[in-house]
């Protein structure tokens, strides 16, 4: 029985693996899409995020399976209500990725993004990626620490996020009104990416350690 | 064991009535709060979202009691994990209560919305002030029909959203990029605040009917 759960529960860990590499690999693409204007990409992103809903699905049905079956107490009942919360960020993190990628298929064949802009983006991209690979590692090897180098992106994501708000603020914006609500809107997106990343992780890190998790 | 687990479930219950019932005072106080620039009002939401947040805190810790100290299986396990869900939605939908407040803050002593678009914001209030009270009945008196009801309000408050945009993107803008990111941003904070309570009325139907609850 002992043996049984013990495997359902790494079956659980792996979905949850799994769901985060996705959505890491549907911010990818919908970074790439807002940049290029790339239709094909964008609507990857959204036809993907189905996958990642139905994964989501599969860990909440787990999760029922796994409290009717083994009435689990203590840290066991703790590991599979905290994999539902990290699977409800997780998911979340895969609706901003298609929120990016329907912002892109609305405005194309323009670029959404103002050229000046594209380099904010991309590094917004790129801290959000290291956060979704920290993410996939912290489940897959539990290593607590990864949890503080989170905090520490998000950090680096919320600066990037005031850079950008003072560009649309203190310049001469040249681009009108829709360019200037889309760049804050998805500025946003970004940066609620990276809280969900760093939720998850937090998640982990208490699952690990029995750290509380602050606010 | 069994009275005491029915009572255990009433009083979470219970707990989410009342929260529902503050993020519903909550975004009261922050439509007026924008509408008005009211510091006062404004920083009172700030102050209260701490006593939601505790409140979710409360119903996480009642769920872990309930499910180690009762082992439920079938329907009793499924309200217990449907609070849970209820619950996040609902702490959600007080944060984004607390981003207009604190929106309005950091524009004070401006209000943050030009005159013209008071009508909007109000009626936006209005209708997320209608959909939180629906919220708080349907989970007071698990009513169904509620939950139909509050789709239509969604629709409402989309209407209201697209409405706003183009008076964003059509008019000739006199207000500023500023101003028209906080529009922007505060229209999406409106639109979510709805899309929770939609949520946590789906979460309630598929309590009461089973019915399963869609994308």
């Amino acid at each position: 029985m002992r043996d049984v759960f013990r495997s359902d529960l790494a079956q659980l860990a792996g979905t949850l693996v799994a769901m985060a590499g996705e959505v890491r690999h549907a911010l990818r693409q919908a970074t790439r899409a807002l940049l290029t204007a790339d239709q094909v990409l964008a609507e990857n992103v959204l036809a993907d995020d189905e996958g990642i809903n139905a994964m989501y699905r599969s860990v909440e049905e787990s999760v029922y399976e796994l409290l009717a079956r083994q009435s689990p107490v203590a840290g066991d009942l703790r590991a599979i209500i905290t994999s539902l919360h990290i699977a409800t960020d997780i998911e979340r993190m895969g609706d901003l990725a298609e929120h990016i990628a329907k912002t892109s298929l609305r405005r194309k064949p323009e670029i959404a993004v103002p050229a000046e802009l594209h380099e904010i983006f991309t590094e917004m991209g790129k801290v959000a990626d290291r956060m979704a690979k920290k993410v996939v590692s912290v489940l897959a090897e539990r290593d607590a620490t990864l949890g503080a180098e989170l905090e520490k992106d998000d950090d680096e994501m919320d600066a990037l996020e005031r850079k950008l708000f003072k560009a649309l603020f203190e310049s001469e914006w040249q681009h009108g009104i829709e360019a200037a609500v889309d760049t804050a809107l998805l500025a946003r997106f970004y940066e609620r990416y990276a809280d969900h990343a760093v939720n998850a992780g937090k998640q982990v890190v208490y699952l690990v350690t029995g750290a509380p998790l602050g606010e």
